[in-house]
């Protein structure tokens, strides 16, 4: 079985969107993250839910959350103010440390199951040889074929 | 805002489940992973979907996904009778290995996002004060929130 069968859509954003905006879908859409892809829609990048958390907490927050606790709502709400003006390329960690692997259409389950286990993801993105975006797939997708 | 109104329910486990059985509920419920809780319902830790591909995917695999590829499908059949007569206390990572974070129903959102922050973490799970288990945090929740 060939990983295609088991993908199913994911939410997309460009390097160049408004991080605001993309940080919004994410979360109308209800996904731990976007995929980011380049105007020929090639697959360059996830931008993990996470990292969007890690561009918008306050560093000293990260280091001992439990300052989080004295800080008061209305820090809170400055939080997302820290998102305006700025674009998704400002908000990715540094290159090479995503942690979603990125598979072809025509690798098996295993490899999928390969890397996942090897990479602690609970999703795998997938492309087509043009690298354009097939979709992802999920551990729980996996373990029922498994 | 308190993280207990932002949890929804999560499905659980205990250290002497059938490891086959708690794999097939998470492919059956959709979800990344499972709680474990012990008999009284307090919650232990957490059964991430990709430790369980750890546990079944071959070692010399995992280490180089490329000989997946090579691997006939019999022997990817085979990968699920790993899981027969095993228990989740047998599929659990190391302790201390867990890399999703728990915190108490009375914590703050910002408390949330920075320990999914820094834990690269798409979800936290959530207690009460005596450690049962009141729901889990997705991260698109908490970007609906900030």
């Amino acid at each position: 079985m060939r990983c295609r069968q088991l993908v199913e859509p994911f939410p997309t954003t460009t390097l160049d969107e408004d991080a605001l905006d993309a940080a919004r879908r994410m979360a109308a859409e209800r996904r731990p993250g976007l995929v980011v892809v380049d105007e020929s829609g090639k697959v360059l990048r996830v931008l993990p839910g996470s990292q969007v958390l890690r561009f918008v907490v306050p560093r000293y927050v990260q280091d001992d959350p439990a300052l989080a606790r004295v800080i008061d709502e209305q820090a809170a709400d400055r939080v997302s103010a820290k998102l305006r003006g700025r674009k998704v390329r400002d908000v990715l960690p540094p290159d090479g440390k995503d942690r979603i692997p990125v598979l072809r259409d025509d690798d098996t389950v295993l490899e999928v199951a390969a890397a996942m286990a090897a990479a602690h993801s609970p999703l795998v993105v997938v492309t087509d040889a043009a690298k354009q975006l097939v979709g992802v797939i999920t551990v729980s997708k996996v373990l029922t074929v498994l």
